[in-house]
């Protein structure tokens, strides 16, 4: 018997064919049946160029899995293997899913707590910049990046990609009939570069700043393309679908689309990855069955709490504004407003995403092109995401919000104050009277965590340092 | 032929006459038939304890009035009387009339910026800590006064006033047919001190916060009262008449109520006094004929363009918060927040007013008992009251303002930019091509005013320092 094939967990496992080429490779119809025990998966193929044509799995239960290909082309219809899945490695935690209606956990049940930067086309500037991008990753807070498929045509954003999403035809027009393969060779790449470093891939499917014809494409072209993305990227652990970054500022499609599109990935991947849609200014309906979960551009984060009950999802504000100095108000906010901007999106129950946009002398902001971080908020979003994940196991829960306090946690066990931009020299809390709690003053800006002494119970009065930017952490001994 | 007496333009002038008491002379009817040629202005008169009764005037036209006086009572019946209208003194302008549909004037016709301040009942604290809060405003940069008629119950305010507006009945409760004459005797002093320091008395009529029961009188009650108080202060000229403070906190007043009182002072007011009413939350209908003004509670300045074209009348924003350090949300913002409203707030045409709530030992906060300011907003306030001193004669108007644009001024002459919280390192302006500008930075923190070298047309790029709080002024050559 021949050495069986091993996988890990949650990997890529591969099944790679070959075929000299004839007529167009991309319209062969390629899937596998992967079969563990009594349970299929039948991922879609795709060509990857050179003759080449490959089947991915994301393995997710250990154990023997045997499979057959099947094919419209006899060349690859009815290859068979098998292989084993073995335990994943320390960090492989599985897919993100959400988890108690209003946040995450990877499959294998690890908490997972999104905090998310944004380098919208990091991935499309080359290799020494894009390696300087991983290396500034490796020490930054965050373990979800915001990234397109397509490059980006905008201010700060005039260079010309290193490679095609598509063939072109003789008379330079696109063979939208034709993938360029090393175009998603690259991509995968990135992808799997983040994962290395456990961060997931919030893959922005469409975006409206273009100058190459990616926001227009025909409708079956669009679908075309949703379809070997999933063939080829589904098998990543680390992949979001982001269906748009600005949806509803792309005017050549409609809500129906948007809608086809979910529908479309969501009958086409094994493994339903976590799936969202970014506005500009009005969002789409995320109370849509096939919305995860809600990603949202707005300034205002006491929203939080209604958009939360509004669509009963986890709430990530990806685009808050960016920290920053350049003359649009989306990328001008101070590193203590951006500092701020998390901790009130936090402490009400949601999840708020980063970006930078500080001017460069070569233009390389890291809100698109990555790079290194000129910031200081990236400091304090680690200093929050330490405090959040000491926190409660199942999420912070917005608690009696009202016009004079902001307040989350878990009732009776824990709570965080966070008093924003107010300077108040002191301030009641009242804490359920059949418990003693130990309260501490943060200093989100400063990052630091000060005990008061004693333990506390019922209503008390805190001294503060009457300064902006002070929470409180009050946990039941 | 005896010598005339004289009155200033726009003073008080008062007809004095007395009766031994009969009955309850505070249902004597008296008024006074003023003529000057062919008009007649009759003003209603009161009692004003031990015998005495008045009629006042404010008479607005130069030269010579008679009258008669008008009673039920024929001790105070077919009194006549003469007296010569004088020019007024330097910075008596007349009282404060709308202009410019957005805007205020005196009657005189010199521009007045309203920059209000707020010590709702510093009127009540005893001369001692009224004479220090007379003092403060003599360098603050205030023109006008929030201030109440009753006094308030609230917290930081548990003491008792030293008068009471009412007689007491045996049993303690009050004789709602009996005005404690001193009581209106030293409102009218303090409104008369402020006038003396060019500060316009913004008279809140009806307040929630109570403890004596003038919140909830009884409707004849609460006309009787009004009717008083026009007949005593309708002559002075620093008087505008605000109807509440927090109207929709008044549970025991309908909007009916509020109606009738509006158009009670407007029909019994000779001179036609400003007329506003202050909400917490809801607003009162500004677009009701009666109502002159907004005056506006709500933190988000960015609403004021909204509300000019809503109302079509000036936006003041009496409340914006606090400066301050109470463990209440509407009183502990940073002196940098509130001058960061009064610039969004102005320069979108409208009007901010200032309060500060620094914990003292004593509980003598400025807000409500005045005495001494200890805040670092005043200074910036001062700063800025004399840039729109020094701007367009007919007020800012908001000028194409957008997400990345606040800016006012005058079209084709003058512009204010403001950048608020935001740190831009440069911004595009787009001046008209057929003129030259100069352009100056603003830094309204550092309140420092810096030009730009050379003069500017078209588009241009402006450096900045790249941090909050800065603003341009544009003017042009």
């Amino acid at each position: 018997m021949p050495h069986m094939q091993t996988a890990e967990k949650w990997s890529v496992f591969e099944v790679t064919l070959s075929d000299p080429q004839v007529g167009n490779p991309f319209d062969v119809a390629l899937s596998a049946e992967f079969r563990y025990k009594n349970r299929v998966v039948e991922p879609e193929g795709f060509y990857d160029g050179d003759g080449v044509y490959k089947v991915r799995l994301m393995p997710d239960t250990l154990g023997t899995w045997e499979y057959t290909t099947v094919s419209d082309l006899d060349a690859l219809n009815g290859k068979t293997g098998a292989f084993t899945c073995v335990e994943p490695r320390p960090g492989n935690h599985g897919p993100v899913r959400v988890r108690n209606t209003y946040h995450f956990a990877y499959e294998d049940g690890t908490r997972y707590v999104p905090v998310g930067t944004t380098c919208y086309v990091w991935n499309h500037q080359g290799d020494a910049l894009e390696e300087q991008t991983l290396e500034t990753l490796k020490s930054a807070p965050f373990n979800k990046m915001r990234m397109c498929v397509f490059p980006k045509h905008y201010a700060f954003n005039q260079n010309e990609p290193e490679l095609d999403a598509f063939e072109r035809l003789p008379d330079g027009s696109w063979d939208f009939t034709r993938f360029n393969p090393a175009f998603f060779q690259h991509l995968e790449k990135r992808i799997g570069d983040l994962r290395d470093l456990d961060i997931e891939a919030d893959l922005i499917l469409f975006h409206p700043y273009d100058r190459w014809g990616y926001r227009e494409m025909p409708a079956e072209v669009d679908d075309r393309y949703l379809r070997y993305l999933v063939a080829r990227l589904a098998a990543y652990r680390n992949v979001w679908w982001s269906f748009a970054n600005e949806f509803d500022l792309m005017q050549a499609k409609t809500e129906l689309d948007w809608d086809r599109f979910f529908k479309l990935v969501q009958a086409h991947d094994p493994y339903q990855h976590l799936r969202s849609i970014h506005n500009c200014r009005e969002f789409y309906d995320h109370n849509k069955p096939w919305v995860t979960h809600c990603s949202i551009q707005r300034h205002e984060l006491d929203q939080v709490t209604i958009w939360r009950d509004q669509y009963r999802k986890p709430v990530v504000v990806d685009e808050c504004a960016y920290e920053g100095n350049i003359p649009y108000n989306w990328g001008n906010i101070t590193a203590q407003e951006m500092s701020n901007r998390f901790w009130e999106g936090f402490v009400r129950g949601g999840y708020v995403g980063h970006g930078e946009t500080y001017v460069h002398p070569e233009d390389v902001l890291w809100w698109s092109k990555g790079g290194s971080l000129h910031g200081q908020s990236p400091a304090r979003i680690a200093f929050l995401r330490q405090i959040i994940e000491d926190g409660p196991e199942e999420g912070i829960k917005p608690l009696d919000i009202n016009w004079n306090q902001t307040q989350g946690g878990k009732r009776g066990e824990y709570y965080l104050h966070y008093f924003g931009i107010r300077q108040p020299a002191y301030r009641d809390v009242h804490l359920p009277e059949d418990a003693q709690f130990t309260i501490e003053i943060i200093d989100t800006w400063g990052m630091t965590i000060t005990p008061v002494e004693g333990t506390f119970s019922g209503k008390c009065r805190v001294d503060l340092p009457a300064k902006p930017y002070i929470a409180l952490r009050i946990k039941k001994v």
